[in-house]
């Protein structure tokens, strides 16, 4: 049935007010107008991201939202003046754009374009209108992609074409989650062979960037968590070894200094927690050692230090996305996937149908998912 | 006169106690023992760093002291085991040591020497005893150099052997202040040509920064301070503009975003005060910028500041002595001094004999100073 040209009718996830469980509803999807795509989802991830948004812990968000960031899907239909992608097409749905036009995307070494919803809001289409109706009233998008959608609508700024052969329901997991961990251990930090690396979180962006110092060839890579049933994953995917920081009596950050004889060459926060930020830093060797931090911290968050840390040579750096510009980069990333360079696979803890949208929260919030994917 | 392993008696400017001028006095000056090297002073420049010496704002500091750190002299003599240097050799004493087998001395990437004052006391010798008696007390030394003598003693890990041409009453400035801010701009934050960049704070060491950001090719260089009679000299040096943050209603790091069209790509910070450092971190492009600490800042102070300007890309990084390895990197700065590659005389705004040195920290703390430099 051609579907184009016409609202389609279908199930999203609507998050009407903070709080509160997702809702499954029908939801009318109007079609794309000029430079935008119609997307069918096919999988999705659950990240602690979208659980921010239903807790109202994410900046400058619109009820009722449909949430969702983390998918893969085929073009429906494309509006007047798109040409990178065609119907048919597989694609990843970007949340950090790639407008190509911006100080940022004209920087080679940067990619935090400049229309990202930290500069400006997405909770609509660039025109300021939704594409999403339902029981009579406008539901607003989520980073412009709103994936907990079966099908949605999203600018042509924030989409890539992917390999026609990539199964949608592993790829969606470079829509973020590995992608931001992979990338701040080979963009951001760019750690070197030999190195010495401690990942502070071990959940499914932490064990990316384990994934990442080890294709790095960091010798050493030391996850800490204060859940010791993440241990077993993080060393199999390349964790040398894990501690609990409240196995010691001294700040984990004197621990690890003793372990590696000076502090470590990496260190990666991916807890979003304050105390970790400044703990991470403190981790590193001083006069040459790097933290990147990639936890995002509660809305209004401060972090007290003290400056010496810097003073005395150390590197404080943040990421977001991994460093990636993400037009360029997701597709040979899934090509990467394709030639089997790394496997995020390991990562899928559940595979769930949209419906249980709800269950895949709940075992996110209670540390026994890494990463939940639902299909339609 | 063969001084060689006798007690040298000549003046030097001593602290007794904290808050209080420096004192000349005659003070008794022990051999080199092994390892050491005893040095004739022949210039030496007044920094901020000793200023904190003397109002008790720098740690660890036993008195009564002998401080002064950015000198330039002569070898008198030398103690067993000296190898590097000899007697008539002209010498820049190292306020960083560079032992050459520490782990920063090994890893190619950092200059901070962990035998550096911020991780074991430099108040006496290495072996706990101190070379300079005054009226029967012992005084201790400040950095393992105390360039406050008109002779020191020094372990042979803080000393290089210079140019025998070069002039010690211009080249004593690349001990610390203009080395510091050179190396800063050149080494820390690689700036490149062409990019847009920013400094804190216009004294010895921030007009060094301006000095290395103009070698490097950075096309826009503004520089910021709240006394204006300090823009003649920058633009002199390099920058291309100058501002007063008083002079407008606005945070100056949104005065620099619209200065440069979303920030700069690389901030120095050279006034040691936590909101500028945080000012100057939020001064940088989004995604791509650099900020640069290096005044060094209280006591104790810690920074408050919103790890969000660390997430959307922004690099942090601290810088001790512009990351030089100091036994490597002093003598070819002074050759570069010498081939005309840079011009940091410009610092030099008085000459004073020794005697006058509590003049040279009254002009300093007046703001009316950049560099005073002491001859014996």
């Amino acid at each position: 049935m051609d579907t184009s040209g016409k609202v389609i009718k279908c199930r999203a996830a609507v998050a009407w007010e903070v709080g509160k469980p997702l809702s499954i509803e029908e939801v009318e999807v109007a079609p794309p107008r000029a430079h935008e795509v119609r997307v069918k989802i096919v999988a999705t991830g659950i990240c602690g991201t979208d659980d921010h948004v239903l807790k109202g812990s994410f900046p400058n968000i619109d009820y009722p939202v449909i949430p969702g960031h983390e998918g893969a899907g085929i073009v429906e239909s494309i509006g007047e003046g798109v040409t990178g992608v065609k119907p048919g097409d597989k694609v990843i749905p970007l949340c950090l754009p790639q407008c190509g036009e911006c100080s940022s995307c004209l920087n080679p070494d940067a990619n935090c374009c400049l229309k990202t919803h930290l500069c400006e809001p997405q909770n609509l289409m660039p025109d300021k209108t939704s594409r999403f109706t339902c029981k009579g009233k406008q539901i607003h998008h989520f980073l412009w992609i709103s994936t907990f959608s079966e099908y949605t609508v999203m600018p042509d700024s924030t989409i890539a074409r992917i390999d026609a052969a990539a199964p949608l329901d592993k790829v969606c997991l470079l829509a973020c989650g590995f992608s931001t961990g992979y990338g701040a251990a080979i963009n951001t930090a760019k750690v070197k062979p030999g190195s010495t690396c401690a990942i502070f979180g071990l959940g499914g962006v932490g064990l990316s960037v384990v994934i990442g110092c080890k294709t790095a060839g960091a010798s050493q890579i030391i996850g800490i968590d204060i859940n010791k049933d993440k241990f077993t994953k993080a060393k199999e995917v390349g964790a040398t070894e894990c501690i609990n920081p409240r196995d010691f009596r001294q700040p984990i950050q004197e621990v690890l200094t003793e372990m590696t004889g000076g502090g470590v060459d990496y260190s990666f926060e991916v807890v979003g927690d304050v105390d970790t930020m400044t703990a991470a830093l403190a981790s590193c060797h001083m006069g040459s050692g790097t933290c990147v931090v990639i936890g995002v911290p509660a809305l209004g968050s401060h972090i007290p230090f003290d400056p010496m840390l810097l003073l005395t040579g150390r590197t404080w750096k943040g990421s977001i996305l991994g460093g990636w510009k993400t037009k360029d980069s997701i597709p040979k990333l899934v090509s990467g996937y394709m030639e089997k360079k790394f496997n995020p696979d390991v990562l899928i803890t559940h595979t769930l149908p949209f419906e249980k949208i709800n269950e895949g929260f709940e075992l996110l919030c209670a540390g026994k998912s890494i990463r939940s994917i639902l299909y339609f």
